[in-house]
């Protein structure tokens, strides 16, 4: 039942080829604190012009990319989220964080428009000039409400919730 | 401006290490029928036994895989979602199908539990076998609710709603 003990058969290596690339100008130190309001281009090579058609007809994608700008040496398997020493040490698959196993980052973007080979898109909190690997429809059935995370997490998003006897609840 | 022009400088080449395995016995054939109710154990590498440190926070997770039994000669730029004729033909990145760029997978699951270092999910549509190459974290961020996907998305998964007389409007 061990799938390495069955050795499936792979069909192809594993290894990735640009898609397209990362364009919005703003400086890597500026990307974290602008990521939600952000406008990108993601400029297509020419190879796959016919592969975007029909982008248009949703209104959010998720755009997986390649973190060129990662060294993988700065890998570590636990973690303090966004490196805040206040917060839990945690395995860094559960956090979004840059130095994992596999650079590779995933975000979800808001469909803005399109330019001939240029795609407009909303909130990719990617570097400029990083390579673009795949862009995959978000459709309903990528759509859950009922979520549980750490607290640590409401710590981030929610600050005034917590510490220093401001008291309340992290928002559901 | 053009980011390949400048020659940005990467850290890290593009090629991923498998960090996990698929693992629930389940037939390839089986697989898109019992996709949204099969549970599968993604067997961790020992190398990440720290970095899986605080999944069991999360309720839901994305999984990303190798489609390793992706055949890179089937690829096509334009494809019929689902292989169906009877819908319009698309581009292959604005469907969910096997046959892209790159054959990455991508999906939501849903966090059932932990056996040492085998992680229990349901929902992971990838075959048996299936290397894992990144898990992150679900998180509110990752939550739209205000979609727009194209009309034949709808002719899929609300078939009763469209053709032959039948009526009705698309679920939102």
């Amino acid at each position: 039942m061990d799938p390495i003990a069955r050795k499936p058969i792979a069909l192809n290596p594993i290894a990735l080829k640009p898609i397209g690339w990362v364009r919005h100008g703003v400086p890597e130190a500026g990307v974290p604190r602008l990521r939600s309001e952000m406008v990108s281009e993601i400029v297509m090579e020419d190879a796959y012009a016919e592969a975007i058609a029909g982008l248009e007809g949703y209104s959010h994608l998720f755009v997986l990319f390649w973190m060129h700008r990662c060294d993988p040496a700065r890998y570590r398997p636990m973690v303090h989220p966004r490196g805040r020493e206040d917060l839990p040490l945690t395995g860094v698959l559960s956090t979004r964080g840059r130095n994992r196993p596999n650079p590779l980052g995933l975000a979800v973007v808001e469909w803005l428009g399109r330019a001939g080979h240029c795609l407009q898109v909303r909130r990719l909190d990617a570097y400029d000039g990083t390579p673009v690997i795949d862009i995959k429809p978000y459709d309903p059935y990528d759509v859950f409400t009922d979520l549980r995370v750490p607290d640590w997490w409401y710590r981030i998003t929610h600050p005034a919730g917590y510490g220093f006897g401001i008291g309340g609840t992290p928002a559901p």
